[in-house]
């Protein structure tokens, strides 16, 4: 397989073709919401608003800046825990998610908020393209390191226009409760971007094994993505729940869970390595599978030590599939899940998307309250005669739809991105910076000491190359 | 000394343990406070509350966010200084830190906020327990690379309960104002950590003095954790005062003071140093000293000047510190403190007591206004015929009171540390992540240039396995 | 050229002198602002506020914050791209940037917010503080690596003052729009910067060329920068607009403005490498192009579209400058611009001012409401009579006042600061943090294989300095 990696048309040909596209779609859909628009104030003067803190703002903004640092900064360096492909992860993340937004505001905005044919956005469609795009950074975990900027740009179309159909049949059509998108982001993502890579599958990635694992630093790299997203993750889950007691239940529910999920990740860590060392991946990863997993229930009344069970069991799950599942699939099902998603995300989201399907099924007046029943599933309107139970059952056909769509979905990205002139690297070349990067040379001189019985003809001073590691490979004889 | 460092069945049983614990005690006691609580939404209605924004998370929510990541990635970063220490900086911070905050939520809850059998969690109580950890983690400091995981989960559970009793005599029975911890939180940890560090005391230390440094990489790490103590600590100083003025004052004074604080500590950096050149060490700490010194007084009336002064004092005082005071302590009174929190922690807070009273002390009806006094230091119901001298004479009591239960405390957490089953490393050991956590093997492809009159039986590139120094050292004939 | 580099007491001194001077005029001027005075609860009380929340406080107080984290974080470790230099970058950012702060407070006070004598100090004020001292760090991008930091501080001193000069002639004489500081901010830092750098000119750089490169994770350290930027800028645009629609419209506008940026700028550094591969500068800087030129415009009626079409034009204008602006500024200009900050704030700032005017000349009541125009552009009182047109030519005056001021005030700058007794390195030790720091040794030790044919006299055991590359080269025959 020798592709043709070099992108130099090929790529600044799609990033501008679509970034002319957005131009031109936004001119002719996107307007500012009423709450951003230079109308409000005059609209507050005449009473309508009581005080300029009402402007929806003030409820959403620091939550919404909790989850882009979460995106770019969470995703992207969780990522950059390989050796050589800091600058892929960093970067390749950050070029997804800046085109995924735009085109999820597109999206969701036709789907769910379009009036009058524009879409007004306002803080709130903010925080959906964000999540929204961390569904798709999800899935380039698992191709992380073997595909090209091209590949990602297509999926991410690909995959924020399926995103926001399976949310809109899901919130819109099955009226799910899903805030913090444990079926529609995390379930979804996984699944989707599981299914690419098995199509994708490489035969011989094993020539670049040596570069599929972490140095010391890359993996301290790696932990700051790791700690953004387990700081933030209450933003995540509380970021679109309704006003007051929803927003700040989300917080503690994600909290407690979080916190459980690292002690038991860091139990497991230790029981399954022979010598009771903890490993950095599991660190990295298992830790967060807590937060997926309240991503659903967060809102609901699961109580503090229900999200400490969530917790507990998705920090047991993830560890054992990072040990034992990961290359279970690698081996049998030639899935190759680079960044193990399908542990963080994949049975974290399915955990989650059950524990809220149950949770939903066994609300009760007594615990919410029947107007605070009514109020958190909207038992109004259109959805007048339900019951918990009824719900329950909804939410469990939102997990089902969503695996349905995960799969066919990626089943049809992953044939398209198997087309062999995307730019995509050899197996030889996989998880290499070098091949889409100008990267730095890095020389470290070394003094060899003197030697009366050595008389080399040339300098003894020999440059070392440490960063780019193939050309010195092949000069080796 | 040979200690058995293999933790396969003692770590894992110890999370486990402790987070089943954990799990049944939330059970019985933990539940939402009215403002998280589904009931809450049924109250507003009937017109207790004017707006969704009157709920506690809009006043908090952010600040609180703040700390989370002063405790997670501030602390945790700011210990990767050591060269081949960074996991178990980063991994073991995370791991105390999340299991204290679920410990510090219980062990608060039942000191301060027990109703009715129970715990009510909103997110004033997320803060206190970060606040709670974060003293955990300033201990953590003092002892940093020398104990092993289990020990640290044990000093959790124990320092996280006394620093709840230590806060309740203060808080509640002395009626002390500490909003930011400078007593609470900075001098008690500091003193905590000191006093078991000591009573750890390892007499072969400079045999793995070599790892007790850094590398140019890890300052820069360290400068991640230095840089988000430093910009957040505003957020810390005001996270729990009152609503309004109060919060809005705790922020400027502690924005002034790390200020002042940032220039006395590089002049004193640089002018102790024989060519004048900056020490990292001294950046990475004694800039953060001026906001611990404030954590009592910021919220009072201290004046933009007065907490210039601080932070100018403490800059001086803590760079000087790190300068005499550690290498002293360490040669003489066998206090090995690793970060040298004495100097950025203990002093810092213990001026940051006195501060407090005096600036108490001094509160004038003219500085606060009449109803301002009241209301800024409580002076009704029990604290009814109170004036500011009494509560600037309370002040030094808790600042007393503090000291003596650090000390106390730090003795009986020392001799229980030193039971020789914990899994602590060898001296030689010491401030080595090879002993805890699998680590990445680095190879890094020597091409030395081929030469006539130098030919080797063997390949001429060899393998550098740079990460892990110690196998290499055993190499060496 | 050999001057001495040896601060030990002309540092000191010079930081020591300066905070001395803060903490006297600090006395003399500044107060609390009534919102942070412990009045404010009984104002409150007597009926004058309706709810805490209208605290000045939790209106801008997580604006503020975002924007502290970019000051310190993100420039300072934007800088960090350079393999010797990561200590300078952020120490020396958090030097001059912990003092600037304090000197804007006083500097913006007495211009803006005199009264009675006294500077009022509230949560704005901070964020206006920390918007000046960005202005210093943009100009520090342009020195970087080739100034002491006696020669920062003095910068900081000198360029504060004229900042609040030039604001106080755009905002208060001429009365600009200007919140998000393309003018103000940008293009004054950016051609001060240059100017100073043009005349510091040092024609013997080329010695010093091989630290001007980055290494492999000085480019991950860099792109921490530069994502807490990307992320965080929304709120620096939004930070001081009026509540309510103002801020909210200059959230979407500059995150659809950067979101654009990030793909042309992708799409021009792939089409202008040969092998069209990515080069991190552009990645690292072009991509908050967008950001820097919506500063004006962010806050008005630029809609959706129109933010796209800035960032799209920023993107390609920005890495164009990269490639061939900056290597002819230098060999035919004389202007080393070490961070290339002519591309990423010079430029887009000048396009921000037009793309203001123009935004402004354009609005229509239409577009805005009638009472919406004249509460935007503030059309009442001083400025009854003014059209949006009169706006748009006003901003015209205000950037070209901008430009002479930061010319003028850069030659004078310059020349101060070639004086040779500032500590300044020579041409051959740029980019090095040997100089003024404390550089902790590295040392790793290689084992090379034993090899019967080669016989040392010595240990084969080689230490290498790694981190000190000059002492090495000194060592070599």
């Amino acid at each position: 397989m020798a592709w043709n990696t070099n992108l130099r048309w090929r790529l600044p040909l799609a990033c501008l073709l679509l970034q002319v596209a957005m131009v031109v779609l936004f001119g002719v859909f996107a307007r500012y919401d009423f709450e951003a628009d230079a109308h409000w104030w005059a609209g507050k003067r005449h009473g309508n608003v009581s005080s300029d803190l009402e402007n929806e703002f003030y409820y959403r903004y620091p939550s919404f800046q909790d989850v882009h640092v979460m995106v770019f900064v969470g995703f992207g360096f969780l990522m950059t825990f390989l050796q050589r492909y800091g600058f892929g992860a960093v970067g390749f993340n950050f070029l997804l998610a800046a085109f995924g937004i735009q085109w999820a505001l597109l999206m969701q905005g036709w789907l769910h908020h379009l009036e009058d044919r524009h879409i007004n956005l306002g803080v709130e469609n903010l925080i959906n393209a964000d999540f929204c795009v961390a569904s798709v950074c999800v899935a380039f975990g698992a191709v992380l390191g073997k595909v090209s900027p091209i590949q990602l740009l297509i999926m991410t179309l690909f995959q924020v226009t399926l995103f926001s159909v399976n949310e809109f049949i899901l919130l819109d059509l099955l009226q799910v409760k899903d805030a913090g998108g444990s079926m529609t982001i995390h379930t979804f993502g996984a699944y989707f971007g599981l299914t690419v890579t098995r199509i994708l599958y490489r035969r011989n990635l094993e020539q670049s094994k040596e570069r599929q694992s972490s140095v010391y630093h890359s993996d301290l790299f790696a932990m700051i993505g790791t700690l953004f997203l387990w700081m933030y993750w209450p933003s995540f889950n509380s970021a679109i729940s309704y006003h007051g007691d929803s927003q700040h239940r989300a917080v503690i529910n994600t909290y407690c869970s979080l916190a459980a999920c690292v002690l038991t990740s860091v139990a497991m860590s230790s029981a399954l390595h022979k010598k009771g060392k903890l490993d950095m991946v599991h660190i990295q990863n298992a830790t967060l599978a807590g937060g997926v997993a309240v991503g659903t229930a967060a809102e609901l009344m699961l109580m503090p030590y229900g999200a400490l069970i969530v917790g507990f069991i998705c920090g047991l799950v993830s560890t054992l599939g990072f040990v034992y599942l990961t290359p279970f699939l690698e081996s049998r099902l030639q899935i190759q899940d680079t960044c193990g998603i399908h542990n963080l995300h994949g049975l974290p989201g399915i955990i989650g998307g059950i524990v809220g399907a149950v949770t939903a099924a066994c609300a009760s007046p007594e615990a919410y309250g029947l107007e605070g029943l009514v109020h958190s599933f909207d038992f109004q309107g259109f959805k007048e005669g339900w019951t918990p139970r009824t719900q329950g059952k909804f939410q469990v056909y939102g997990l089902l739809v969503t695996l349905a769509m995960a799969l066919m979905g990626g089943i049809v990205m992953g044939f398209i991105l198997r087309l062999p002139f995307w730019g995509q690297a050899a197996d030889e070349n996989c998880f290499e910076d070098d091949i889409y990067w100008e990267i730095p040379e890095e020389k470290s001189t070394i003094y060899i000491h003197e030697d009366p019985t050595f008389k080399p003809s040339t300098s003894s001073v020999t440059s070392v190359p440490m960063a780019s590691s193939m050309p010195v490979a092949s000069l080796v004889p």
